[in-house]
C-alpha cells in the first residue's frame, strides 16, 4: 500500500453521508413515483456492458469520456456514461414484442471521465424517461409536459426550460459548408453561449449574408412565441420549415395548459449525445452553471439495435437538483427511542415491541448505568426508554 | 461493430424489466426503511474506488474477483465486490469525529468476477448495515436478530441463520500445522460441506486423534444448545474457550426473545472475506444452492484503515431473497386511466387534474379514434377516460 492511497478516493467520486444520501434517495424515490403516475415503468440495466452499446448511441468524440476496461474474456467494457442507450438495446431485443408505445424509466448512477474541474462529478445519479415507438408532437409535448411538473414535483420554482430543434441547428451548421474540426469550433461556441468567441470564428471562417445572419440569431434568438415567429422568417433551409411548425404545435399545446411560464425558444441548444433528431430542450437554474436536466426526440437510435422506431426521453441530474433546491434536510436519521438495560434480552424484547409501533429504536444491551444511557440519548436527541432486568 | 455484440450484455450482467425491477426497488426500499427503523443511516460510496480499499478487506486469494481498470492518471481502480471495506474507509476518513457506536447501512449494486456457472451473477444488489464501535455480546446479538427480523419483514418464513465463530475455526485449522495450499483445500471442503473430500484430505494429510476429530467436528456440528456444550468439550485450543462462552451469551439472549427456532450452531462457517475475526453467520433457504445474507464480527479491518475499532455488520443478497420469495409481483406498472383525445392540450390539462387525485393516467393526445383508444386501453387494463376537443 502506498502511503494513505487507501484512505482516499479517486478523484471526481465521493462518498454521500448520511443527511445527503437521506435526500438523494428521497429525490430517487419521489421522481420514480411521479413517473410511475404517468404510466412510466421502471427498468434496470448493468453498469457495464459491452462498448459497443454505448457506441451506438455516442459520436465518436464523446468516446474520450467512457470508463472503458477489458474482460478476461478479451473484451472491451463500460461504465455506463447515461441510460437511453442500454434502454434502446433492451427494449430492441427483451421488449420487442410488447405492443407501442413502451413508458420506461429508471433511476442509476451514470460514470463519464471529465477532464477535473470544480464540481465535476465522475460518477454522479441520474432518474429518467423514456417514451418509445411515437413520433410526432404529442409525445414531444407529454415528455416537456412531465419535464416541467417533474421539476415543480422536487420543490423548484425558478428553472425555465429552454426548447431547441436539433434539424434547424444542424441545417444551419451543414449550410457553412465548414470543415469538420471547424464545425466543431462553431458547436463549442454555440453550446457554451460564448458570443465572443462565435464572433470571432465567424471572421475567421470568413462567413457572410445568410450564413452569418443565421449562426448568429442560433447564439441569441430567445424568448417566447415571436422567438418561432422570427426562428421562421429566417430559417428556411431543407427542413426546417416543417421542423418549426412542429415545435410551434408543441409550444401551443403547452402553452394552453398553463406550462408557457416555465419555457423559452433556444435554438442554439446542442446537447451531449450525437443521437437527437427532432425537438430537444435543457433545463435550467439560476446560479447552477449546468442544465438540472436535459432530453429529447431521438428516432434513429433504436433503427441502431434493428429495432426502427421513433423515441423521446429526458434525464434529470440529481446532485445537481439538491444543489438547485439548496437545501439538504435532516441528519439521515429519524428521531426516536434509545432502549437500554443491563438485560440484553429484556432490551430487544422491549425494543421490537416499540418498533412495532413503527418507532425507530436504538438498542444498548449493555448498559450498566441509566444516567450515562440518558446522557446518550439526550446527546443523540433519542428518548430513553431504560429497561430494569 | 462485430456482428450482433451490440445487443448482447456480458455474461453474468442482465436487464431487470418492469416486474423483476419493481420487486427488486421496493425489496430494495423495504430493507433501508426497516433498517431506520434500528436507527441505521443509509450512506453511498463509489461505485468504484483505489483497488487498495477493496485489498484491506480480501485476502489476496480474492482479488482475482475484483473487476480491475486503469484511470488515465495510471492508478489501478475496481469496483466495488461489497460495501463494508469501503464503509470501513468512510467512517475512518469522514465519520471519526462522530460518537460511536456508528449505525450506518446502504443498498447498492456489487460487483465479482465468478467463473461462469449456473445463476452465479457478476453484478448484483444488497443491503445491508454496519455497527461500528462496539464489541461485545450486545452488538452480536443486535446484528443476528436484526438479520433474522429483516428476513421475516421480507417475508421468509423456511430459513435457518447458522452460527460460527472464526475465532474456533481458525484455531483448529492453524493447530493442523499444515501448508497453506493444504489449509486452502481443506478451508474448500469445509465451505462446501464436503464431507467426502474433507475425508480424503484427513487422509491424505495423516491427520490423527484430536485433529481428525476437531475438523470432522466443524463440518458436522450443527444444532442448538447441545451443539455448543459439545463444541465446549472438544475444542479447548487457545481463545476457543472465551469465544464459546461469548457465542453462548448471544444465544442465550436471543433463545430469551424468541428467536431460537430461526438459529443454529455452526462451527464449520467459513466467509467469503478475510477481515472476519469473531462470530459469523449465514441466512439459509431451502433450495437456494447459496447463503441468502451473511456477515459478522470485524474488529480488525477499521484498523487497516487507520481507525482501529471493533465492528460487526451484515448483508442480504436481493437477487437471491426475491428467489427465495420465489414470486415476482405486479407488471411493474400501477392500473390507471388512458385520457385520449384529438386535442393535445385538453387531454394535457385533464390528465393533470387526475394526477392530481393520485390516479396513474398515461396519455393520448393524438387519438383520433375514441373505439381505438378503448380497445387500447382495455388491452392495457386501463380505464379509457375521452376527451372531446
Amino acid at each position: 500500500m502506498t502511503g494513505n492511497r487507501n484512505l482516499q478516493v479517486p478523484a471526481g467520486v465521493r462518498d454521500l453521508l448520511p443527511p445527503e444520501a437521506a435526500a438523494l434517495r428521497e429525490l430517487e424515490e419521489e421522481l420514480v413515483a411521479f413517473f410511475k403516475g404517468w404510466g412510466y415503468r421502471e427498468v434496470l440495466t448493468p453498469t457495464f456492458e459491452f462498448v459497443e452499446t454505448f457506441q451506438a448511441g455516442s459520436p465518436a468524440g464523446e468516446e474520450g469520456s467512457l470508463y472503458k476496461f477489458i474482460d478476461r474474456e478479451g473484451r472491451v467494457l463500460a461504465l455506463r456514461p447515461e441510460m437511453t442507450a442500454p434502454i434502446a438495446r433492451l427494449v430492441a431485443t427483451s421488449l420487442k414484442r410488447e405492443a407501442v408505445p413502451l413508458r420506461l424509466c429508471y433511476r442509476a448512477g451514470v460514470f463519464r471521465y471529465e477532464e477535473p474541474r470544480a464540481g465535476r462529478l465522475r460518477e454522479f445519479h441520474q432518474a429518467g424517461v423514456e417514451l418509445i415507438g411515437v413520433g410526432g408532437e404529442a409525445a414531444d409535448a407529454e415528455i416537456i409536459a412531465l419535464a416541467v411538473e417533474t421539476l415543480l414535483k422536487a420543490g423548484l420554482q425558478e428553472f425555465r426550460i429552454g426548447i431547441g430543434q436539433v434539424a434547424v441547428t444542424k441545417g444551419v451548421l451543414q449550410d457553412l459548408a465548414l470543415p469538420p474540426e471547424a464545425v466543431a469550433r462553431v458547436k463549442g461556441a454555440l453550446a457554451g453561449k460564448d458570443l465572443v468567441g462565435l464572433g470571432r470564428l465567424i471572421d475567421e471562417y470568413n462567413l457572410r449574408g445568410k450564413k452569418k445572419r443565421r449562426l448568429e440569431l442560433l447564439a441569441t434568438l430567445h424568448g417566447g412565441k415571436e422567438a418561432l415567429e422570427e426562428a421562421r422568417a429566417n430559417f428556411d433551409q431543407g427542413g426546417a420549415t416543417a421542423a418549426l411548425a412542429g415545435l410551434e404545435r408543441v409550444w401551443e399545446a403547452l402553452a394552453a395548459c398553463g406550462l408557457e411560464k416555465w419555457l423559452f425558444i433556444d435554438l442554439g441548444i446542442l446537447r451531449d449525445f450525437d443521437y437527437y433528431t427532432g425537438i430537444v430542450f435543457e433545463g435550467y437554474v439560476p446560479g447552477l452553471g449546468a442544465p438540472v436536466c436535459g432530453g429529447g426526440r431521438y428516432d434513429d437510435l433504436l433503427g441502431r439495435f434493428g429495432y426502427p422506431c421513433p423515441a423521446t426521453g429526458f434525464a434529470v441530474g440529481l446532485e445537481r437538483l439538491l444543489m438547485a433546491r439548496g437545501e439538504i434536510k435532516g441528519n439521515g436519521q429519524d428521531k426516536g427511542y434509545l432502549v437500554a438495560g443491563r438485560d440484553l434480552a429484556a432490551v430487544l424484547r422491549r425494543a421490537r415491541e416499540l418498533r412495532r409501533e413503527g418507532i425507530t429504536v436504538i438498542i444498548d444491551g449493555q448498559s450498566e448505568d441509566r444516567r450515562q444511557a440518558a446522557a446518550r440519548a439526550a446527546a443523540g436527541g433519542l428518548t430513553l426508554v431504560w429497561v430494569e432486568p
